[in-house]
């Protein structure tokens, strides 16, 4: 079995603040965490990674987002959302054909993998060629087929599909590979097809991940049709009796938090939010509510990135700088909500999303030898104010390395680009 | 003469967005751009440098910081500003002796270089040392001693000692270093002070940096002392005759936004706005005013980096999410704040801030071989939302390499480390 130690490495579990190891050694056999301590001594069978000066953490957890819409980044930027969507996104999406959700998904992931993301939740479509991405990379996801069922004739054939990928695929990728059933939005699915998906997902176990409240104006038209808000709605159908990941929750009114209690994990897409101008969603509030709160980037099209450190950076600040609380989501809590809140809010708290003996060897080494991080009084307030992408130096999922110094160990970049590159012309000229 | 072709490259010249020019010449002769436009044959005494794939754009100019202050970054976050200021950062900064200015300005350069910015208008003290840094690693810099005046006794002596250091100073480092008088804020400086340093800033036709309208407090403060805002108190004062450079203008009221078209230029600092919960700069309408708009990132301890592409992004995602409007701050617009806007809040529009023939050679190579940013449809929406500061190549001043392939040309990142980690344990345990 493999073994490998990060020896006398600065390591944040990320369980309390106060567990943060100075110079500790970190064990991993096989895909899983074998000891978290004081440095020791190890038998000459264990591989040696010298920590020397590194800083080791969780993998981070996209908890939202649509990857292989990385081949649209910049493609139309800084136009209203309904132009943007009609103009722009779909006629572009209508295109797409499996090879090409592959091929871009295989380019998100070595965004994902070279920024410490280990664990990623995706809606779209063509997910079997998602997964293909996920199961050849090494990362981890909890992968749904996107489902609309407005303006649809069957229905029926919508939810199948849905629930014929999640069902073939949950397991995959040598149990990497966890599936969520996903109707895309209350505006986008009626109540009778979201009571339909509740059942299939209560008899399957099967969690749910959906878009809820993101923008204003989805509020006041369920209001208008149905007299509730989104949240409210969803609740009266009975959707929160499964598990539920909801993403954005940007407007929210008061009888909402106390529902979104119910649900695994809000992921919160605070720079998507922005870029399309929905606003900012009321995280202190949502977490004094006792609501669990994940980062996740959306897709890159309106993002335009899929790391999570700018994530994390901007939901800390926004925070502060919206509500007039400088002590509002402190580093610690931010960085919590990028990795066990993610864990939490994609149904993997047992496996992952900190770092503890018997979980997941899941997790992401920081390079600090760089201007921007030195000198160092607080590891996690370099991680969440200061940190790039760049000072990510090497990343493992299930005791095994994706990304080791700086190099892609699971995939070819310059294929991927070649293919990529191909791949956009081919859409853009056809 | 020093001659460098920049050759086969995207060329970004920031004048106006339909000026981009795709695998163009950029001729460099000594310090200044002899030429931009299609490829041409070169002798054989010019250098080239290969452009193929890379972007060049200005340098950015990062328009308002403390530089020093890097040796306090991630040593007190999370607080409210009093106790932050009066716990944290003063009684360490009071111990901050001239040499410790020169090795923190080092450890801040490094980190202006790496990440493309060329110029930067610093305010702080012992600025003798901070030219030092400037004159070794061959940045430019607007340089002024900060000046505060209330409680002081010898409000004379202060002005005394800014003059002369700005009189001094200026034209150093074979012109890189210009100067500015820096009376610290209205609150910091009484009306009469402000008056004197009016004087001699037209006298020695010295431009003036100063924080106005910071935070809520200090304006509810200044309407109560004298009952107009710090911009209406500033123009009674006759400060705007000056060339004037404004930091921050946070919260205006309506009759400060046309007062304000009166400076040079307001330095916007999205991030420690936020980070100090200050608010959000109202710039859309402060540029719908015909105010000119720069970017800065103020001290590294509010934000914590120093690097312009976060600021950059932040502005234009804050301006479109906080105003609920998709099309505000559009790309070419924010890149634009960040090179030709901050040329011109520091009264060297004259010199830099475009790629134009005749201009100084300050500027910035991007690396476009990277996940994030294949493929590129918009080299302007890549910039503003997707690239990152290790996406930066190569840097120039005044047409000398400060930074070459990822490595440093005018300064030892290992001595400046070692030395910034020594004085920072000097100071820490002192």
């Amino acid at each position: 079995m493999n073994k490998i130690v990060l020896k006398r490495i600065s390591i944040l579990p990320m369980t309390r603040a106060e567990d943060l190891l100075i110079e500790g050694d970190l064990l991993i056999e096989g895909d899983r965490i074998a000891y978290v301590g004081p440095p020791r001594f190890w038998p000459e069978e264990v591989e040696v990674f010298e920590g020397n000066g590194k800083v080791v953490l969780p993998g981070f957890v996209n908890a939202h987002t649509h990857l292989a819409m990385v081949f649209l980044r910049g493609f139309a930027d800084d136009m209203a959302l309904d132009r943007w969507l009609k103009e722009k996104i779909w006629p572009m999406e209508a295109k797409l054909k499996p090879y090409h959700v592959y091929t871009f998904s295989m380019l998100g992931a070595a965004e994902l993998i070279a920024s410490g993301v280990t664990t990623f939740a995706d809606m779209y479509f063509h997910m079997d060629r998602v997964a293909q991405a996920v199961e050849e990379t090494g990362l981890r996801a909890s992968l749904s087929q996107g489902m609309i069922a407005q303006g649809n004739p069957f229905p029926q054939e919508v939810l199948k599909r849905g629930t014929d990928f999640a069902v073939k695929f949950r397991g995959a990728a040598q149990g990497r590979i966890t599936t969520m059933l996903a109707p895309h939005a209350p505006y986008t699915c009626p109540p009778d097809f979201l009571k339909r998906v509740r059942e299939v997902a209560l008899k399957e176990g099967l969690p749910v991940h959906i878009h809820v409240s993101e923008t204003n104006k989805e509020v006041e038209d369920c209001l208008m049709e149905y007299g509730v808000t989104p949240p409210e709605l969803l609740e009266s159908l009975g959707l929160f009796d499964c598990s539920v990941l909801a993403a954005h929750c940007v407007v929210l009114r008061d009888q909402d938090f106390f529902i979104l209690r119910k649900v695994k994990g809000v992921a919160h897409c605070p720079i998507s939010n922005l870029k399309l101008a929905s606003g900012v969603a009321p995280v202190p509030r949502l977490l004094d509510c006792g609501v669990n709160v994940a980062l996740g980037t959306d897709g890159a099209s309106s993002n335009n990135r899929l790391e999570l450190l700018q994530e994390i950076k901007t939901a800390s600040l926004l925070a502060k700088g919206v509500n007039f609380d400088p002590l509002a989501l402190p580093a610690f809590q931010t960085l919590q909500m990028a990795t066990l809140g993610g864990a939490k809010a994609l149904s993997l708290e047992q496996e992952i999303g900190t770092l503890e003996v018997g979980k997941k060897a899941d997790l992401v080494v920081f390079d600090f030898d760089t201007p921007h991080l030195q000198p160092c009084f607080d590891y996690y307030s370099h991680l969440v104010y200061s940190a790039l992408p760049s000072d990510v130096h090497s990343v493992m999922v299930d005791g095994k390395w994706l990304y080791r110094d700086r190099r892609f160990e699971t995939l070819d970049w310059e294929r991927v680009k070649k293919e990529a590159l191909k791949a956009t012309k081919e859409l853009v000229q056809g």
